[in-house]
């Protein structure tokens, strides 16, 4: 069960933005699976993608499309990927933004396709003839929740969150929603987030908010340490007046505070709603030479089988996060300097059990659904944080049971 | 359970070392857990140790014994590993060696200590007071398969083998025994082994042969991507008269053959007693433009949760494989060059899965307790080869209830 998770009840929108969910028709179970994005002509878009080499053909396309254009459009399918897939699964993203295009009237090339399920089965564009054109008509600015519901697949718990905040005395609206809960080790973004704002902002500038706030979030989380082949991440900017183009003005830093908020407040949502989470873990090196030391380490701790299997009993093995560290590849590691806590209790220091530890301590950390576990390399000022997940029954059954 | 994995009825002594197990009594149920062996003045022997940084304090003090002395005798305990113990572990280790060496009559310094078992737990050392010199007295040269059972923790197979091997005309015996099953990916070589020859060969050309032997069988295999505190593998050769000390000659190539032989049989037998297993996976990535990048994809696919857990659920989601490559961080791959083969079935080609491939094929070759997944690169000659199980709920089980 998600961890300390609850589904947004209302999300607001966006000023520009029209969004709309439907189904395609082909799940057993009904349910919406379609979604589409209106953006507003003059609007600024910035988009980061996986750099999964087997990327799925929408990414592929969607990188095309982006080259030539500011996207008007961007249609997601849930429940097939269209990865692995070849010729054929280009065909069918193209054929996907030839529909939207032909209902929303504009270029091919200014729709981006995004695709979220298994990977390797053909995609059948045949539903989307009619779907397609029956969600642009239905766009409509207030329906953002329902699209965070719709871009769904293993997640039990729909993702989305929306805060304003003052940018040059005006109050403007930042939204966004995300999907994600296994094979989520994201390189550049989670599985598929989308997020709009209304403030005026320049495209590189928007880019570069979005590519920072990517990487100390989305970037810093994962659940089973498998990268997917359609991770995308999509930063709207609907203002036209008084465009942001300084990246060192107050203007920009309250932007910047605001993506960097919404996009871990998601991060952190598609962690506490990982694939058979119990427990929501913080995985936090400091003392570090470099900041790649630190992720080094804490990604090699986050991703530890029996580190997470130890989450899950809630087993204060400590030892195994201690072992964790020593095989992290850190060059000239000096054991003696480094310490480590569990919440508020040191566990480790001088290459051995702290001499204050009791079980007790932490076994009284351990208990809690959320656990903080504390790094500290001694051998320099830089820092990372990791968030991650447990190793539960319930991950192994999700995933040795999905395509049956 | 082990996949195809029976333990050995006999183990073949070896001329010259003597071996005895005993029980150190801590155990709630009494089990052998003390084993010693005792080395000819005169033989040669190698070893190799864990890269991890964090190594436990037998591993510190035997490589400092080795600096000086070759080794008279080796000391096994296993339940504790005296890893993550601080200056307590590296006296108590000290302590073990001095009473080997008391009831041996040899040096300390010419003791090396070897511990497996739960991490960061402080060793007592009054139970080897009395055991010590009880397992001294009690060496024998038929005891190996005894031995093979008191080196054991979560394993449930003991793990032994013996060769026979012709050199310059006369045969030579080769005997091995090996523990593992959790924390497996040996960085150096597996938790722990112990083989030994009556061969005659110089010891620096001994170090070089186990080595060689090491770095395509031990460090190919992983279970949980987890390298231990305290692995270790030993290599003694016995026979004095007329060394081998040309690393080119024909003697030498029959050792190499027979000391990589009985790696690889214990390196495979660790994994098919890994935790939880129910298949044994062989991944061979070819095609490559250097062997690094074959192992690292190689290991990527036999890290992955998904990969892992499809395994289990014998199913073919060839997928989960391809987003593993993809994400194996291997510049520059030409996914339309690659090819993967399940067992003799073609499963992807020229992006994504071959125009031959049918469901049906994939489930026959899953359905079995032995599969091979084979990966081409298209972009060289090198090639490796890795060897995991699959992840089970067992491997849940037994990771989360180890230290309850």
């Amino acid at each position: 069960m998600p961890v300390n998770l609850s589904p947004p009840e209302h999300l607001a929108p966006v000023p520009g933005i029209r969004v709309a969910a439907t189904s395609l028709g082909v799940r057993k179970v009904a349910r919406d699976d379609l979604t589409v994005f209106e953006i507003p002509a003059g609007a600024a878009v910035a988009v980061t993608f996986t750099r999964n080499a087997f990327c799925a053909a929408p990414v592929t396309l969607a990188r095309e499309h982006l080259r030539a254009h500011v996207p008007r459009y961007l249609v997601i399918n849930a429940g097939n990927a269209n990865a692995g897939t070849g010729a054929a699964g280009m065909h069918a993203a193209r054929r996907v933004c030839a529909l939207v295009a032909a209902a929303g009237g504009c270029a091919p090339e200014q729709v981006l396709p995004f695709s979220t399920g298994v990977i390797g089965e053909i995609l059948d564009t045949g539903p989307f003839e009619a779907a397609v054109p029956q969600a642009v008509r239905a766009l409509d600015h207030d329906a953002w929740l329902r699209a965070a519901h719709a871009i769904m697949t293993t997640d039990i718990v729909c993702k989305g969150v929306s805060r304003s905040f003052e940018l040059n005395g005006r109050t403007h609206t930042i939204t966004g929603i995300a999907k994600g809960s296994g094979m989520i080790r994201p390189d550049m973004a989670t599985m598929l987030c989308f997020i709009a704002t209304d403030a005026p902002v320049d495209g590189a500038l928007l880019q570069q908010v979005l590519g920072d706030a990517v990487d100390v979030s989305f970037n810093c989380v994962t659940v089973d340490g498998d990268t997917s082949t359609n991770d995308a991440c999509v930063l709207i900017a609907t203002g036209t007046e008084a465009r942001l183009v300084d990246a060192n003005s107050a203007g920009v830093q309250a932007l910047r505070a605001a993506v960097t908020e919404v996009c871990t407040w998601l991060a952190h949502a598609v962690v506490r709603d990982g694939e058979g989470a119990t427990k929501f873990i913080t995985v936090e090196v400091s003392g570090g030479a470099e900041v790649l030391e630190c992720r080094q380490v804490a990604y090699t701790v986050a991703h530890s089988p029996l580190v997470k299997t130890a989450m899950f009993a809630s087993d204060a093995n400590w030892g195994r996060i201690l072992a964790a560290v020593g095989r992290a590849g850190v060059a000239n590691l000096d054991i003696d300097a480094i310490r480590m806590h569990l919440g508020d209790v040191l566990i480790v220091e001088h290459g051995g059990r702290a001499a204050s530890y009791r079980e007790e301590l932490g076994a009284a950390v351990m208990a809690a659904p959320e656990i903080h576990v504390r790094i500290e390399l001694g051998r320099g000022d830089a820092r990372a944080c990791v968030w991650t997940c447990d190793l539960s029954h319930e991950y192994v059954s999700i995933n040795a049971d999905y395509r049956s």
